[in-house]
């Protein structure tokens, strides 16, 4: 197998082993970039000897100094700073802009011995759902999603073992479904979010993405994501038999298309044969408002966080940035304070109802990927849990009407994220090889 | 009067009618700064060259393109990154770092006009409560308090007209006492805090230091701080008579010391005695695990905030930070999670009750500035407001037993931050001018 379809696990395995160097595997991966880019789209900054340097200098360090990371390739996201490349946000007033500081996710990346590949494209600020150039890597018709869109695309093409993503809708979430890879949005605040763009401080949150669970893993190992009872590689895994899972179809439901309405049909049916016991629920009455508290506080925290550059350069800004600062929609405080609030109320109440089932599963998207790069397609389905700060983890393998690929997302209580991530385990072998989409790349 | 005495609307004001140049602003502040700077030690940057280039520059923009704080005189707390000076956070991994980029309170006062002097003290990361090694003005054998110390020290010592803090205990209210000036932490997220290094995303708040509420008002202009009805200047001022106050002692007041004591006596007596209702209240039982609250939001955020650093450079950190990512007090998710969504669920109570005033009169320090330059002092009497997010100013007019001042803390309910200022600006007329302080400088 070409070096470049590992995944970081198998990168970690095979250079520890002494069968890969880091060089080789960059190699590989920067001839998978160079013979996919025109294709896919997914860079706003790669330098191929910046890059070779990096593996270089990583091959140099002696074994017993080697990181939990070791060589292995991350795509970040454009909105994450980098003190040696470019961060741009998709935005024409941040054109050649240069943090000339690491976030602190990415100091980690690197004290772990991360390769870090380059800069992937997002919407402007991961704020508008106007999609950059990328394209869909299964079908370079359709969008990958957004904003995450290069992070999703480039894991989804091979062209990098794990990317950083972030969320403040459904920017990690959706391309992972649409890309047809695993997700993680960890419990908000998990992970330090210092040096990335800010949009909404309540709901932005680091996103991780990765063609394997136990990648998410060793991300959620690097990162310090703990539960109060972490399993460890002791424990015995999750085992879908005997489990009991709760379908959610959410007061968004309406927005499904046939793809996800089967994807949640079939999730529920593979469950049961499994020996799974499946309960369809659904959110009490007072979870309506929820979709409209999010987009509440995501316009008045954008009014506050967009304000210098509207000031700066009001020109360059998207339409529906300028119109958070101006308060277009007229949100009063007292609105916004009841959003935020309410919005409080319910997370211990979401936290009550996940813990009662191994997971929720419920849609990622309302369907595959749809065409063009104009729109990245809707986060109806993200919204929610980002405003819950629940863990969600994408589950890939179903698929649409136009063999795209479909994920369904596994919801926990918060700070649960190690334990839902053995779920997915658990739950994602099922459903890769028996949900009905296979990787065609 | 020296230029350098001038509150910021009088700089304005006099800059504005052609009798001060900016340059001849600059000349008088650099010369108070090289007079005091000995003493007071509250600069960790200032380049006078570029304070000089900065003013000229200022001079050249024609009048009809100056903005709203044309030439006012800041001071910048250095834990804000400012993309023409070095940000330190007084952490030995930073020494001699440069963000290279403006934070974003820092792009609007730039926008506004504002003569950026330096970057001003701080305790480590305004994280820590060991002190930089700057002295009180009023007596520099005294603490000017933390984290903030610097621009709580230059604006009480007249070096700047205004100053930035940032408060996640009481960093920003504790030194507004112990300098002698009016202080506001505004309510949460009505400032971005983007560039701000970050302590707790739940707590941090950018703080804003002045001698006059017209100053104060001036900020929260620029930084477009708005209530719903926030008052205009055709609105009538508040008045001290017929208005009602709350004296509120809190869960925390065996804290506090003669001074204090004396001072909310004192409050309330020239409350009264200009025609207030003023009633003493208590916060219900409820409310009594807030301040334990806000200790496991801090630590359980700094495991997060400080796990970068700590990996980078760990012997460079101080204990306590150390500490919060050893989680050395074992704070499980569970009793992090209990302490947000307690707070979360305290939040909309104390606007309830803290609505029923004109304000409620609490205390902002334990005593006047303590001896010594080692500790900042206590943030006990700030912390349950820095939890609560809503806006507290700082109003000096009282003094210690050795003459030092002291401020009280007027509170209001989230959002109401500009009604806030009004009041502050009747009762600190009242307090300033029967308190029994008078600035010795």
């Amino acid at each position: 197998m070409e070096p470049y379809r590992l995944t970081a696990s198998e990168v970690l395995s095979k250079v520890k082993g002494g069968s890969l160097t880091v060089e080789a595997y960059a190699q590989s991966l920067l001839s998978r970039i160079q013979e996919r880019d025109a294709t896919v789209k997914a860079w706003a900054y790669l330098d191929p000897e910046q890059v070779l340097a990096q593996a270089k200098q990583l091959d140099q360090i002696p074994p017993e100094k080697r990181g939990p990371l070791h060589g292995v390739s991350v795509a970040v996201k454009d909105v994450i700073h980098t003190k040696d490349m470019p961060t741009q946000y998709n935005s024409a007033i941040y054109e050649g802009f240069a943090a000339g500081v690491d976030a602190g996710c990415i100091q980690i990346l690197r004290n772990a011995g991360a390769l870090l590949l380059g800069k992937t494209t997002t919407t402007e600020f991961a704020a508008t759902t106007v999609g950059p150039k990328t394209c869909n890597p299964h079908d370079p018709s359709r969008t990958p999603g957004g904003s995450s869109s290069g992070s999703g695309a480039a894991v989804g093409d091979f062209q990098a073992a794990v990317g950083l993503g972030t969320q403040t809708g459904g920017s990690t979430i959706r391309p992972g479904s649409f890309n047809g890879i695993y997700a993680m949005k960890p419990t908000w605040n998990s992970i330090t979010r210092e040096g990335l763009k800010i949009y909404s401080l309540l709901f932005d949150t680091l996103g991780l993405y990765a063609r394997s669970v136990e990648d998410l893993d060793l991300l959620a190992n690097v990162f310090a994501v703990a539960d109060d009872e972490s399993p460890d590689n002791n424990s015995p895994s999750f085992e879908v038999k005997g489990a009991k899972f709760a379908m959610l179809k959410t007061m968004v439901w309406s927005n499904a298309g046939p793809g996800t309405i089967a994807a949640m049909e079939k999730a529920a049916g593979l469950l049961r044969q499994h020996g799974a016991e499946v309960e369809e629920i659904e959110l009490p009455p007072n979870f309506d408002e929820a979709p409209q508290w999010h987009r509440t506080v995501l316009h008045s925290e954008g009014r506050v966080s967009f304000l210098p550059d509207y000031q700066t350069d009001k020109d360059k800004l998207d339409g529906f940035l300028t119109g958070h600062v101006d308060n277009e929609h007229k949100i009063t405080r007292r609105q916004q304070l009841a959003a935020w609030d309410g919005l409080a109320t319910l997370r211990p109440k979401i936290d009550e109802i996940a813990g009662r089932y191994a997971a929720i599963v419920t849609p990622s998207v309302p369907d595959e990927a749809p065409l063009g790069q104009k729109s990245t397609g809707s986060a109806c389905f993200n919204s929610i849990w980002t405003a819950f700060h629940t863990p969600v983890v994408n589950v890939p393998g179903f698929q649409g009407e136009h063999g795209m690929p479909i994920g369904l997302s596994l919801v926990g209580p918060r700070y649960e994220d190690r334990r839902l991530l053995r779920v997915a385990k658990a739950v994602g072998s099922v459903f890769e090889k028996e949900g009905g989409w296979t990787r065609q790349l």
